[in-house]
Parts: structure tokens; C-alpha cells; sequence
């Protein structure tokens, strides 16, 4: 039996939404899911304390990141990401890929790699399929992201058929690294994961699933998306790509989002999400609610002493006012960014949970309307925020 | 009954070290105690729970920056400072003159009271004994402060007989505004306490404890310490002081200090303490242990995988590593200030619980020796860090 498996628990009769779990060496995650981004050994602001006190059943490294600091190397002396950072549940890290072409302006990519200077010290480094195969090992997650070529918003065909074969190549070697390397050091926990990309061209998004499910990797990632694309578009080729993924395999969603984009793939047969919105909003002072949005700098929350919303069960609502915690973001105290971290936080783990409980309990379509009408009229009537 | 009383629970057979109970409206706190420093209503990096879990018994607030934000009547309007920041333990406020002193470089005294300039925005504020009083009691503390005017050291005795002058006459106003705003707003809750200054002469501060026993406070506190003059200078006002203070009065010693001046303190007969040390040290990387000081971002600790002290019991010892912590600060993660924080403020803590314990099972001096050696020579051996 491997360490790794999807198990499919129910589907949804009027969509295509899916409750699932996952199961790895370090404990099971129930799907969907959201995975706070901890990028660099850490979800910034928070603790492992307070990361479990949310719910937290997964979190994503990013290997960009850590290669640089501390290191793969230094992390695996720890015994690995896991230990080095004291959290004993699953983790995911990304192939660095992402980071590489977002952090750096001068980046040569050729058939053996991606070629960059770090954005820390201007130092080169190379990243092939095999090297970030050898960096996520030494970090140790539970889940790897093959190495891909992501490519931005809008994007000629010609350009997105380029790095659409490179991506397939590398893809192929990274699984042959990974099998190669599990084999020396015996580690047969890791699971690897694809990455389907094609930009926003039907034909591409089709040769990359199709290409890569005869490598059959044991989960999916859909790629590339939310780069500002129109909405309908993200859609099409959400939907396409999951056409081809078998129900056995975990879908993730890579980047995406929103909590209203995270509604719609999940109907849409997506399993897994990752995405700085929730920490990095908060960290500015832009909470996510129910409701929509809450700005907590605005002058109208100066006396309110209520919570950020009165029926949540984070510990920021159940402990503290909008008016104290305006003014913590006034005076510039950190303590606001972890207690705006944590509510915001919260509200993404809920809406997944929630969202698992719907489909279990054959209520996902009205939960869904719900949501909808909810999170969508009141951010109309705080526009302004 | 007063709502607040000092208990003096145990002296120790050879030295003025005592253990007390101090009650207040909301609780009571064990002496000796440190309290920690929550300037802008929050101590910096922390939550109440925080708090709670290192078994803070009462906190310090400052009034001149709650007086600037969020301002004195809109905390009076949420109910008070223990409803605003929701902690409903003991808080102390200072009456605001040493920030008033110390944050502005253009202040203009006169025997009404002090006028200065917002080091915020430059806006002017005058603060009388009358003032003080007012704002400390709108932010509803279980204990107050008197306003006084602060000298510095070396100061001529010139100088600082007419500041002590002034501080005795602004002391007698915020009594009687005191007894006058207590009886109008039937708040019979909070405790104010005196201030003995004198700078280092002896007669000052002689002047200064006979003149303040008279209004009979029912606590002391010892101003005016700590500001640069020498060590034995420090420990002879101290004594002084504390001779006239009579045993069923509390005594606190403001501002003060490092772990070894706390335990001389104590030895001398002080109950309280403030400091910002071990907060503020531990924003900077430099953490407070059995040992002495260990600077975390040192290069020693790039691949140390065991807790700041092995020995010791806070949440950040038994779950992180030294190794991880300086990785935290090196990359700038913001939760390497309140994992720091929660081990120093524990340190603290641990310093004044394991003081009182000692002093109620008669092995005071045993504990104090022992704390001096271990103190002392490793920090001797880590004198580079």
C-alpha cells in the first residue's frame, strides 16, 4: 500500500463538487481544503499552535524559499521541513518554478533548466527538473510539485506551446528523478504531483493533461490560472482539465483564491487550494467576512466595540472588538497582524469545511446560493472599503 | 473594605525580602511580580491568552499614549482599558509625566503642570495632577499613578530639590483630585499610589518618603532609579526609601530591570516591577535566560536543534528549536518577535514565581546565591554574544 492515496467519499448529485481525503505519511487532510502558504517555514505571523487551533490540516512550503534560506540542506540535518519547523501534519511544497520567474526579472530558461539570480543576494542559481526534485526531498513534504514553466497573461500560442513541451519534458524527468532518488533512500512517502498547463488555449491545456496522465502521477494540479484571465475563461479550462483527470486523483487548484473563485471550483470538482489572500490581506488590514471585505482602518469601526463579526468563532471575534483591533493597526503594534491573520484564516478553513459538510450531507447547491447571496450583497452595499 | 489591599504574607529571616498578596477589583497578584509593559494597550507581540498562558497577574498600560491613542474617552466609552484591550486581570497605569519627559525634547513646566507636544503630530497637550487623574480614571486601572516630574542623572541638588518640591505639591493635587473625582463618580475601585523621588541625595528622598507617607497612600512606588547612576548609588536610595515605607504599604520600583537588579530589589524589600527588557530585547533578538543573555541570530545557532534552554518550560522551548527561531528572524518573520517575547516575559515570570517560593519555604538567600552563579558565569563565558 502506498503513503499516499485520494479516496473519494461522496460527489455531489447537481454539480461536480466532491468531499475526499487524503491520506499521507503524516496524517489524512479532508477535501477541500485550503492550505495556509508558508512560505518560508512559517505562516507568517502565526504558530504552529495557532495553525492547529484553526484547523490547519496541511500547509504549503515554498521550496524557492527555502533553498535559499536556510537551505535543503540545513533543513534536512533537522530531519526534514517537518521537524525543523515543529509541525507534525502534512505538508506540500511548490517546485520553486513559480517564484523563480515572479521574484526575478533576469531568468534563462533552456531544455536542461531555469537559470536565476536570488533575489536576496543577486547570486546564480540553476534549478532543473532534477534539482528541485533533490531540494523537495530533502525538505521532506508530504506532497511535490513537479518543476513547470508558468507563463503570464496574455500569452501567443506559439509561446504557450514552447513552454507547454518543456513542461511535459520536465515533468517526465522529474517523475524519473523522484522514482530514482525514493528507490536510493528508500522513501516511498512522497507523492508527486503534475502540473497541467497550456495557458489559455484549449488544445494546449488538452496535449498537457493528456500527456501527463499517461505518467500517471497521484494528483493533479491545474496550473497557470487567475493570472488575470477573463473569469469565463479561468472556467473553461478549469473545467476542461478536470475532464481529463480521473475521480482517483486529487485536483488542486494552484494559486487560486478568492473565497467566491474557491466556491466555484470546488463545484467544479476541485479538491485542493492554496493562496496568500487570506494571510497577506489581513496582514494589510483587509479581513475577509462572510460578508464580504472589512477594511479595519476605516474610521467608521473607531467605536465599534462589537467583533469583527458577531457570529464567528475565531478567537480574534470571540476575544476582541473592531475598535481594539483598529487600533492596534494604528499604532503599528504586530499583534494586529496575527489576530487579523487568525480571523481571516479562520474564514477560509470554515468555508471549506462547510463546503465538505454540504456535499455530505447533499445540501451543496443550496449552501452555494447561500454563500452567493450573502458574501455578494453586502460587499456590494461596503463598496467603498 | 478598600477594593484594594496589600497583604504581607512572608519575611524573610535574613534579608528584607517579603512574599504579599496585592487585591484588587479585578484579582489578586502575587508578590514579588513583574508586570509586563503594555504601553498602547496591548503587550507588544502578544495576546491576552498569551498573557494568561505565562501567568501574568497584572499589566502595565502607559497613559501618556492611550491619552494620544485611542484616546481616554473613547476607552472610557468601551468600558474602561480591561474591557478595551479584554484583559480582566489587575492593570497598572503610570501616570504619563515619564513619557511626557522622555518622548519630547520641548516640554515646559510650571507649577500647574507640565505642557508638551504630541510626539505624534506635534499637536500641544498640557497635563496637570488634576489631568492625570482624570485620564487615569477614565481608563478605569485598578492601580494610578501620581504625576511627577522626573530628574535626570547627574542632576545638580539644586535641580533636583525643585523638582522634588514640585513632584510633593502635584502629589497632594492628585490625591485630592483623587478622593474628589472617586466620590463623584462613586469609583471606589482604584488605588493611587505615590511617587518617592530625590534624585540620589539622600535628604531629597528623605524629604520626599516623609512628605508622601503623610497623604498615606496606600502604595509606594520608587521613582527615579536606574537612570545611568551607580549601582551602589541605586541600592542606597532604595534602602532608604524603603525604610519609611511601612510594611503593610506595596513598593514598587519603577522601570527596573535586568534579572539581577530585580533579585537585589527584592532581597531589599521591593514587591513590584516594571520593565520593557524583556520585551523590547526580545524584539531585537537578544533573549533573557538562566544563563544570561543568547543573541538567537548569532551563526552558532545556525544548525543548533534544541530549544533556547532545555530546561525551560515555555511554549517556545518546548516546540521550536534555536535554529528555527534564528531562521525566523534572520528572513523577518514577524513571529519571531512573539515566540522571543513569550520565552523572555516567561523567564521573567518564572524569576518572580520561583523568588516568592523560595521566600515562602525560607531558602531565600539559597535561591538568590544560586541564581547569582549561574547568572553570572555564563554570561562571563558568552560575554561576546
Amino acid at each position: 500500500m502506498d503513503d499516499f492515496e485520494f479516496r473519494l467519499v461522496k460527489r455531489d448529485k447537481s454539480s461536480n463538487a466532491r468531499a475526499g481525503v487524503i491520506r499521507t505519511p503524516h496524517g489524512e487532510v479532508n477535501t477541500p481544503v485550503f492550505m495556509p502558504v508558508g512560505t518560508q517555514a512559517t505562516v507568517k505571523t502565526l504558530s504552529n499552535e495557532d495553525l492547529r487551533d484553526l484547523g490547519a490540516e496541511i500547509i504549503l512550503g515554498n521550496t524557492y524559499h527555502l533553498y535559499l534560506r536556510p537551505g535543503h540542506e540545513l533543513v534536512k540535518r533537522a530531519g526534514g521541513l517537518h521537524r525543523f519547523m515543529g509541525w507534525e501534519r502534512p505538508i506540500l511544497t511548490d517546485s520553486g518554478g513559480f517564484q523563480v520567474f515572479s521574484l526575478n526579472s533576469l531568468t534563462k530558461t533552456t531544455e536542461e533548466g531555469v537559470r536565476f539570480q536570488s533575489h536576496l543576494d543577486g547570486s546564480y542559481h540553476l534549478f532543473t527538473p532534477e534539482k528541485v526534485i533533490e531540494i523537495q526531498q530533502a525538505l521532506g513534504a508530504d506532497i511535490i510539485m513537479v518543476l513547470d514553466e508558468p507563463v503570464l497573461y496574455p500569452c501567443s500560442q506559439e509561446q504557450a506551446s514552447r513552454a507547454n513541451k518543456l513542461t511535459l519534458n520536465w515533468a517526465a524527468r522529474c517523475l524519473q528523478a523522484h522514482n530514482e532518488l525514493k528507490h536510493k533512500e528508500s522513501k516511498q512517502g512522497q507523492a508527486l504531483f503534475g502540473i497541467i498547463q497550456g495557458g489559455t488555449y484549449p488544445e494546449l491545456r488538452e496535449t498537457s493533461a493528456e500527456a501527463l496522465l499517461k505518467l500517471d502521477f497521484p494528483g493533479y494540479a491545474i496550473g497557470g490560472l487567475s493570472l488575470g484571465e477573463p473569469r469565463t475563461t479561468t472556467w473553461e479550462m478549469v473545467d476542461l482539465c478536470i475532464q481529463y483527470v480521473p475521480e482517483t486523483k486529487a485536483r488542486y487548484l494552484m494559486g487560486v483564491g478568492t473565497p467566491e473563485e474557491m466556491v466555484e471550483a470546488i463545484s467544479r470538482g476541485v479538491d485542493m487550494f492554496d493562496c496568500v489572500l487570506p494571510t497577506r490581506n489581513a496582514r494589510n488590514a483587509s479581513l475577509f467576512t462572510k460578508f464580504g471585505k472589512l477594511i479595519i482602518k476605516n474610521s467608521q469601526y473607531a467605536e465599534d466595540f462589537s467583533p469583527i463579526d458577531s457570529e464567528c468563532s475565531c478567537s480574534t471575534c470571540r476575544n476582541y472588538t473592531r475598535a481594539y483591533l483598529r487600533h492596534l493597526f494604528n499604532t503599528g503594534e504586530v499583534s494586529a497582524l496575527r489576530l487579523a491573520t487568525i480571523h481571516s484564516l479562520h474564514y477560509y478553513m470554515d468555508l471549506m469545511k462547510t463546503a465538505r459538510e454540504a456535499i455530505l450531507q447533499d445540501r451543496f447547491p443550496d449552501w452555494k446560493a447561500e454563500f452567493s447571496s450573502r458574501y455578494q450583497s453586502k460587499e456590494k452595499g461596503e463598496g467603498n472599503d
